[in-house]
């Protein structure tokens, strides 16, 4: 249900809701915990299945509406046999629709009505890196690049200032240009 | 096709291609330049739209074989609509098939039967970061955490070992424990 008024952009955000939940949060820090998940499965080769449908956060366990579910394999010139996007590919998917999402929720903030905003990611990888042929090229990404074809009812600085907006509070984009731990545990059933 | 001799192992990872790949690239390093790509549409609110289906790689341009969707959004908690995974989790789809393919590809390499590799992921949270409501907190995960559950032939070290060789090859756990540059440029159309 919206319910903006007649001279507000109206870009599908509920904002209000979401300065609610700051409020809210502010006062109770602990809710504002999250945990999000995704469960793989090994199929063959390099494919996998993943499936995203539950989390944690406002202090209690959460639902998708559905399971969402995603395959992931690596392409044909790697000799497999393609079956979903590849994982680094995964990664621009989610850089992508984070700073989006955020365009449109900051657009939204600041009464900019959006027409369309699109984007296309790419990223740099020397494989000479994930083949081990070289120790001092990384595995991941040399550097990505963003591109962002935004039309939208304001004028050019204001459009580039909801962008720079969306990076500061992009959890994504963090993830990305930011160090994060990762600790793997392994449960052999054959030991 | 297949032509594992009887007594080797088959996860289905072709590794006789792999290491020809290595050889050859160790000779044609421009051909290890790769351009892996997303391309992302707003469509209301925070939900989006992205495709991945071309990208450049062994000095030419690449194509999966179909193409690859996969809508984001937030969920309902956030006041959103819950039109698909949320972009946090694509990381973390990403990192867990990363480590996955990598697993079986390394497992092959040693001879080692996978009969079943399963993964959950969890990364933690504080969305304080993300609302703007403390500047100390950040926005992506304070941490991740990879448990994987694997059945095998195999030691319990050298199942341990094939994890541990898999993280330091991964693309995505690179991209995730190291600090990637991306530089986000603006096409405004109307300015």
């Amino acid at each position: 249900m919206r319910h903006w008024e007649a001279n507000m952009a109206d870009n599908g955000v509920n904002v209000a809701a979401l300065i609610e939940a700051r409020e809210a949060l502010t006062k109770a820090p602990e809710a504002a915990q999250f945990k999000w998940r995704a469960a793989c499965e090994w199929k063959d080769g390099t494919h996998s299945h993943s499936t995203v449908e539950g989390f944690y956060g406002l202090g209690q366990e959460q639902h998708h509406k559905k399971t969402f579910a995603f395959d992931a394999d690596h392409p044909e010139i790697f000799a497999a046999a393609d079956q979903g996007a590849t994982p680094v590919e995964y990664v621009l998917v989610g850089l992508a629709s984070c700073l989006t999402a955020g365009i449109a929720a900051v657009a939204q903030n600041r009464n900019i009505q959006l027409r369309s905003v699109k984007a296309t990611v790419e990223g740099d990888m020397d494989i000479q890196g994930i083949l081990g042929i070289d120790e001092d090229v990384r595995n991941g990404f040399g550097g990505i690049k963003v591109t962002y074809n935004i039309d939208a009812d304001a004028k050019r600085e204001d459009i580039e200032a909801l962008v720079a907006q969306s990076q500061k509070r992009s959890a994504v984009f963090d993830v990305v240009t930011n160090p994060t731990n990762v600790t793997v545990l392994v449960n052999p059933k054959n030991g």
